[in-house]
């Protein structure tokens, strides 16, 4: 399931940041702790879980608790060190990328060693790493954040696309793994720094189905 | 699939109460009755189907038609007798928290059967019996009323942990089952007398994602 | 996984469209690009991906890029062709509709090479025609449409009922699959057309879940 004991741990690490993440924004709005402790799972387990239910194999928690303590863990700390994550609210993005670089690399990997394309291992990184996420935003009631943010599930994209040409080179997992979470956290870095994102689509769109809506509503 | 014909007549019946849960709901947004019939189906089955989806096995209502018939029914019993449903809406609670309390039996004997562990088994438990309503929340497009009403998944959570205690001391199944039922029923209906619910998380957050939204909307 | 070239060029031919409908309508929601080329590619795929996690089989798209081609083409065509289409936009139903007519035909036609019964194949027929749609408002944070819309899923209900109707008849696949996809589209025509809805429940619900909501909001 996972490939080596190190991206093991570091994967725990993310589990827990994502976890925060949910916890975080749920308890903003007012969820009771323990809504918020179920959105901090779902986003911490969200991406891996659609994505090996795709993938057709057991999600990658099951029958391990330790994930599910590293959500506990994500749940404490923002409990206890509640006053000091509100001040480093604006540096918060670095463990998120942190953690976004990681299970990007984890999805690709995992994708990749069940015999699937590499169009298809991006894509599944890219689930992983921006899905849960996406379904928190969908549990609390928002628009998903991702769609409308800065580069972001690109990012995700961007660094499997460097995990396959890295691999192109050098065929042992190991240093395409490295690259694409290198380029995925600096990229991150630097949309959050300079605030980069896409040009929005401007379709100015009234038809059918708006006015549909708007007779029944 | 069922543990015996009894539960099997049970989990039908709270099929059809879960069916009406989600019926009144959409009804009550203005979805056309097919729509609020889809509805109530996917509040009837999203617990179990997400349950199943993660167990890896066909989900519990498929090739049996009568889980079929028993939405209809729910369906057809909001149609027929909408005005003294109107009328007991404060006590519908009451059956609610006995479909909570069977499904939940369900969920933890399913997972047991599998071969999974006890804390893996509460969590299914718990998906079987909320799920279902957050995802019926979802549809019709509010907040999951789970993740902010009194206790609810809480007791999901606490009965197996119930259904987990008694297991211990009596290993015959129907012992536990019974226990976590009456637990789960029980804690529901002091919840709701007494407006037991969770302490909200108090955390005022206000920072990098929120901007962004701002910053895009 | 599909029954003939013909009919796997048609799903990608339908496969665009859907695409195309998610695009325009997260543009017109202010999403980026990439934002909207995630919606309409939740959109193509939603449905049958529900259906195939359902049936327990591998999701159609996988392992086959073409399904991704037609999603990017109508991403292209909706950038290139902007003012086209918000012109053509109170006949664009039509070519949802051909997509809605085949999609059915797919997913019954799948489900019943599996093994289901017909009622199994009518509800996953349905599944694969309306839950991307439903999948694509949930994400873009709108009550799915398709609840409060002409009928819509019901047409494909309906057009399961020809295909078994047919199917009793004459045996061979390929005429209840013509007969269904063309009432499904002829049908989908006179409801736009007629502007043909059920009527709403007018359940009038004030009970305790909506007080909760109230207290803690």
């Amino acid at each position: 399931m996972t490939f080596g004991s190190f991206e093991y741990i570091m994967e725990l690490v993310a589990t827990a940041f994502y976890a925060i993440s949910g916890v975080r924004l749920a308890a903003a709005k007012k969820f009771d702790w323990f809504g918020a402790y179920v959105i901090g799972f779902i986003t911490a387990f969200g991406g891996g879980t659609v994505r090996d239910v795709l993938l057709g194999v057991d999600a990658f928690w099951m029958d391990d608790v330790n994930y599910v303590i590293a959500t506990v863990i994500g749940l404490a700390i923002v409990i206890i060190f509640r006053k000091w994550l509100v001040r480093i609210e604006g540096t918060f993005y670095i463990f998120d990328a942190f953690g976004l670089g990681l299970f990007v690399d984890v999805g690709i990997y995992k994708t990749l060693m069940m015999g699937h394309p590499m169009w298809m291992a991006i894509m599944m990184g890219t689930v992983t790493g921006a899905m849960g996420g996406v379904l928190r935003d969908i549990f609390i009631n928002e628009v998903p954040l991702v769609f409308r943010k800065e580069v972001y599930a690109t990012a995700c994209i961007m660094g499997g696309i460097v995990y396959w040409a890295v691999g192109l080179i050098d065929p042992h997992p190991i240093v395409p793994q490295m690259c694409c979470a290198v380029f995925v956290v600096v990229l991150r870095f630097l949309a959050v720094k300079y605030n980069w994102s896409f040009p929005a689509l401007h379709y100015s769109y009234s038809g059918e189905d708006d006015e549909t809506k708007k007779d029944k509503s």
